[in-house]
């Protein structure tokens, strides 16, 4: 079994990603407000993070914010969110995790079908997923160690949309979108985009 | 025949789609040096631009930095150069232009093939092409009064290769590159990424 630190561990995704892992593996479940507090957009707090936790053989991250709101009315605000955030938030986690990850570890980040199904007012959601799926491509293939790299894309989920009184039919159940961050921690992909849905059966 | 303004038409390419367009329709040549003024950089003198250039059918986009270097060097300031520069540059090229386009107008931006084909040094190059196309995606669907985005993905240029002393058989012409731009700015297409190897016959 491996040591699997979970970042955004409270979140809907995360904690289901958290309890999928926890069947066979050592968790370490980590968020902003903890039980382990690191915060993405705080690099000093991942260098922290993992000072503290040696031996990790995997990172998981889904944490990360972003702007949902009609294109004509994003701010300069709106935008720098989720490039600081989900975006430069994310790429921090790999640029830290990369020092002390064990060899052949992998650190699997969150994208969203947004990069490549648009809706409206997701335009900046857009930009930072597909942005995050470039990053995931470009970096994977220079890393040392054999360490691995790739995001998981997750649809709507139905938690999320039953929270917003949206139809959860909509979307998958977060246990269901989990199955693609444990392919992405236990299998053998560099450089791969996840689509969550694939892996929902 | 359109009026259309070329953003970074001393570059390379720039300079090629100037020309390509120039021999059916009016251009507006601009770049940070003249002979008109602006700065992608600088919102501004997006702004300026265009209150001083009415009457614009189609504006195309081809500067921006972005740094490239190996993974294990990119400084928090390399990243930040791309997401200033050839990211949220071109993204406020678009924000500019909606408010002055022609009805039925068109913007064009640059990404690259780095966004989906990775090569050492370039992961910061591959986050902000892939990026810029997730935008695209997203945003185009939202714009007002018909008007079209798409975003031109070249591969590289001879030229270039010529003058960083490599094969500039490497590449494609800037000339067969700048075929793509024009077929952006003449066609319907919207939300598109346009792969320019594939109009380079």
């Amino acid at each position: 079994d491996m040591k699997i630190v979970v970042i955004g561990a409270t979140g809907t995704i995360g904690k289901a990603v958290a309890e999928a892992l926890a069947a066979r593996h050592e968790v370490v479940r980590v968020s902003r407000k903890g039980p382990l507090k690191a915060d993405i957009e705080a690099p000093s707090s991942l260098a922290r993070l993992f000072e503290s936790t040696p031996g990790v053989d995997a990172v998981v991250c889904c944490a990360g914010s972003a702007a949902f709101k009609p294109f004509a009315q994003l701010s300069d605000a709106d935008f720098a969110l989720g490039l600081r955030s989900k975006l430069m938030g994310q790429v921090d986690v790999v640029r830290a995790a990369v020092g002390y990850l064990r060899d052949g570890g992998s650190v699997t980040l969150t994208s969203g079908v947004l990069a490549h199904e648009p809706m409206p007012g997701g335009a900046a959601i857009s930009l930072v997923n597909a942005a995050l799926e470039g990053f995931v491509v470009g970096a994977a293939i220079e890393l040392p160690r054999g360490l691995r790299l790739n995001a998981v894309s997750p649809p709507w989920i139905s938690e999320t949309l039953a929270a917003l009184k949206m139809d959860p039919k909509g979307g998958i159940p977060a246990a269901a979108c989990a199955r693609a961050y444990v392919a992405a921690v236990e299998g053998k992909d560099r450089g791969k985009v996840l689509d969550a849905r694939a892996y929902a059966r």
